[in-house]
């Protein structure tokens, strides 16, 4: 995209098989600044094998700056967003955005709005109606971001919890199923 | 699946594309229990189109009763799960469950215990490594129901939200997105 004036150039792409270290770098990243970087299990290997084999599980845009505007550390991959597809019974086809990310250094410029406008774009074009996604109560940057783009906050304005079964409880429901 | 001593016996197996119909009325019936009939904007030929075509969007069981057991309006399709394949980017793969639901006259006999174990054993068959679902906060009956069977409640326990893009918001959005 365009530079905007007085901001650092960045592209937004759709990520590539070699930009997977850099992702995963960036999922870490942000499990820290959400303080659970224990439930942190994957590596890029899987983000490898799950995103960019014949069947991928997800999607994924990067965004990435010049050389010469690379960060203290030497990225030039400065942000990402990881969605894919889901499915409301009252509206139809849906995207879900699982993680929208800019490194701190490269926030401010217009790359978060970016990446999740054309998530939205892409979405669009595949007929879905809504963008979701889930964020934490305490990060109000993030809230305060997504409502002044319009987002609705379902849990606060209708009352919707987010509930997972994981490890024994989900091990323990799947031995109970009915024979095939 | 074998019939529980006392209760109605019931079969759980995979929608076909003639038990949209069904599925249609169900996901009203369960709109008109959460007080959001008017967001139901889906009907059965759009199901028939999404979830049973080449690509489907989403996969979704049945529980059906023998016909000497059908309900007052003589149906015999009594429940349904609709459920697709996610992914988080600390753990892997994923499955939610968008709607569960049974019909007043046939709960308290496993069939919603039965439906939910189906999509965790068919999830774990994929590698999942969570089942998630969403749930309004005044229906104390469905949290009680996911509480006992171990799911964590991630917005009481982390403070979660889930946020919402549609209509005006999301047209606005994706008109902001960078160029290809």
């Amino acid at each position: 995209m365009a530079a905007q004036p007085g901001h650092t150039d960045f592209q937004i792409r759709a990520a590539r098989r070699d930009d997977c270290r850099d992702i995963a770098r960036m999922i870490m990243e942000l499990a820290v600044f959400e303080k659970m970087p224990d439930q942190v299990k994957i590596s890029h290997q899987e983000l490898e094998r799950d995103g960019f084999g014949p069947n991928p599980l997800f999607q994924c845009l990067v965004a990435e700056v010049p050389e010469g505007h690379k960060s203290a550390e030497g990225c030039t991959v400065v942000g990402y967003t990881l969605f894919y597809y889901t499915y409301s019974t009252w509206m139809g086809s849906s995207v879900y955005m699982e993680d929208l990310y800019v490194m701190p250094e490269f926030r401010g410029k217009g790359i978060g709005k970016g990446l999740m406008s054309k998530v939205a774009q892409v979405g669009k074009r595949k007929r879905c109606v809504r963008l979701q996604l889930c964020v934490l109560d305490w990060n109000t940057p993030s809230l305060d971001f997504y409502a002044a783009k319009g987002a609705q906050d379902l849990t606060a304005k209708e009352g919707w919890h987010f509930l997972r079964f994981d490890g024994d409880a989900l091990d323990a429901l799947a031995e109970e199923a009915p024979e095939d």
